[in-house]
């Protein structure tokens, strides 16, 4: 181990060096990089492709489920969608050189923050290669290092995919030592990783809830995480009950594994009897599980339709459950929904269906989560949604950057003074 | 101990549970609950000052030194003083609830980004009374709960003062629990605190290198540090030798125990003939102690001036003296001088003296800082020098917030989305 632990100290010290001269590298040169990439995932896809073969076929072997599989797969064609995210992340503004509050104060000073790189990003994740050329590019486009380290099971994919990428890049007058891939994926390596704060400036784990406890309880420098989406849909008394039904469906079933798709769905009292078969009818058509608490139960039991009811346990509300599974809770009031959210919520995505104002203000003001909705999915929690281009992830942490991780927040910035002689009295 | 843990346990959960509220009162209920602060310290004056006196006579007893024991003490001028800082924060704007980034996406979905409170500050401290009026003060602007914990010395006035602003507020209408102070010292404590990641968002350590380090390494939520404040002032060649003599002169002696006072001076060769015997000849009337390399002290020696020069060790490279002491260095070119900040400094504040316009542009480019100046003295960096108020802290590192704590750096974000239906695609 010890030849491995002193290969990564190598690339971590590498990318650190190399991101200092990226900190001012020109935005044409950085869009040059970018573009080379998109070209060359293309021109390069049979390398790329045979690697992730060697992934698929061992995973296959090695008995993954298929959506799992369906997930490290790589095709012609998702190249070609990952090269045209690339292009779109060259097409957005550069947050690097911003100033911003810039202005004169008394004794003549001129005192502004300009946006800087952070310096170099180090992920870790799982499965998708695409999430290789996702961070590679947002990192460079930030002027940021970064060091990426991908799961094994895509490992092969990965060091093809970070082959090209630096190939790209070097011919665009970059460094190549920009982008790193962690090639051995033993896990005492990550261990390692996550003490070099003189190396690394940030931390993004991107996988499931054990991953991220890990990372923020032994990380050295700091960690923006998050992901980990248990998200509250409340139907108010006042709702639109077609409305409430097409969002509840969408938020639920158009994409049930991704982090922004509903949990529970909150159900006032006054509007339950008529609302909870109209929702209910549509999400049976679908084949989602219902986990009801007694209220909803009952209004279900007797409304003549014939669908599976569960009872709710204790434990279904604050799960994630990432797949076609439903909480379903009658609440009294707007109040009890936001005590109920404030105490199971993640502080991912949150959303009201009302067609009262009041009720819309209050929703909006009072829940403390990363994206906060009136009358719309939760399933929009999403940097390419927002107009952010690509996502190195979404936060739930309230420090640096909440939602989605876009350029801007792989930024930092610093003071500029300009004087001319100024001293302090 | 039990005991003790359980009552901090409680403080920690009563600060949280009063943050919750904080979060959306309105500016005016915080702007009377600072200006009765204000008042409450000018009527309470002779308790506080009783309390203080204890601390004082304790320290004194123990043989505290006379830097450190004025840095305790407490008196109605200086109880004015704090007042008069609780009404400047009052006076300036609310951060809370400033909307930014708005838009109205393709979907006509209306996003955007509103300002919210962090929820609770833990701050650990050390000496200064002040401290505890300046971090209540700026926490209840930007509507956080806060915990206060100071140093053992000031025990006693921190209590009083606790009270005092715990009643002032209450009288507002905040809650009182809004304002926690550690009333027991016991080291052991601390380390409970930082464990305390549901309770405080939040974790700012004001002292020395080890309480920093030791803050770094062991709290669970995330901290914004800094404070190590180890500045350069780099006198290029065609720097204005009154100018430069003028802005080292106080950067180094105007108040030379704080952060962002000068360290090392580095000088380039063509000038240094020249400038160093008219800097150290001011320097040697406020007998500052100098720590000369090779070529300044040849310079030196040979100058006419009759100082002590003392030559300067490795260590004194990158060291913060707190003191009248400075390290001198020649150095050959602006290259040279911004390697050796990249080695040495420690991201704090940092200055070039020149009449060059492309040798400041490029300092202020490439120097990787908190603030970075161009003809002026570092002793800028302050929060009220920046026209921000009070500040908790000054940051060294680029996550979240760099340079001066104001109101704003102690708010976090979130997403709201006003929809009318939208569903996602």
């Amino acid at each position: 181990m010890e030849k491995a632990y002193t290969e990564l100290e190598n690339i971590a010290k590498a990318a650190k060096t190399a991101s200092k001269r990226m900190a001012y590298v020109g935005t044409p040169i950085k869009n040059q990089a970018l573009k080379n990439i998109a070209a060359d995932l293309l021109s390069n896809s049979n390398a790329i492709l045979a690697a992730n073969k060697i992934d698929y076929s061992e995973a296959e072997a090695s008995g993954m489920n298929t959506a799992m599989l369906d997930r490290l797969l790589l095709t012609e064609e998702r190249l070609q969608g990952m090269a045209k995210d690339v292009l779109t992340v060259a097409e957005l503004p550069d947050p690097v050189g911003e100033i911003i509050e810039m202005r004169t104060i008394e004794n003549g000073l001129q005192i502004g923050k300009k946006r800087v790189p952070l310096g170099v990003i180090g992920a870790i994740y799982e499965s998708r290669p695409n999430v290789t050329i996702d961070i590679a590019s947002l990192c460079i486009k930030s002027g940021n290092g970064c060091i990426l380290r991908g799961g094994k099971e895509t490992i092969n994919s990965n060091i093809a995919l970070a082959k090209v990428i630096r190939g790209a890049i070097k011919r665009a007058g970059l460094s190549e030592e920009v982008v790193q891939v962690v090639e051995n994926t033993d896990r005492a390596l990550v261990d390692r990783m996550l003490k070099m704060s003189n190396y690394i400036d940030m931390i993004v784990p991107r996988g499931g809830a054990g991953l991220i406890k890990f990372v923020k309880e032994n990380a050295a420098m700091p960690v923006v995480a998050g992901g980990i989406g248990v998200c509250h849909t409340y139907v108010d008394a006042s709702a639109d009950i077609e409305k409430a039904t097409k969002i509840v469906y969408n938020a639920k079933v158009q994409r049930p594994t991704v982090c922004n798709a509903l949990d529970t769905l909150l159900v006032h009292q006054d509007i339950a009897a008529k609302y909870l078969p109209s929702v209910v009818s549509e999400l049976n058509k679908a084949s989602v599980e219902l986990r009801c608490d007694e209220k909803s139960t009952a209004i279900l039991q007797n409304c003549g339709l014939n669908v599976k009811l569960n009872p709710a346990a204790e434990e279904d509300w604050g799960k994630e459950f990432l797949a076609l599974i439903i909480a379903i809770k009658v609440v009294g009031s707007l109040n009890e929904a936001l005590d109920h959210i404030d105490k199971y919520g993640s502080g991912h995505s949150e959303a009201i269906v009302t067609e009262n104002y009041d009720s819309a203000m209050r929703f909006l003001n009072e829940v403390d989560a990363a994206c906060v909705y009136a009358n719309a999915s939760t399933r929009f929690t999403d940097g390419s949604q927002f107009g952010m281009g690509a996502e190195l992830g979404i936060s739930t942490q309230k420090m640096h950057a909440r939602g989605p991780l876009g350029l801007k927040e792989l930024t930092s910035y610093k003071w500029i003074i300009f004087g001319n002689g100024q001293i302090r009295g």
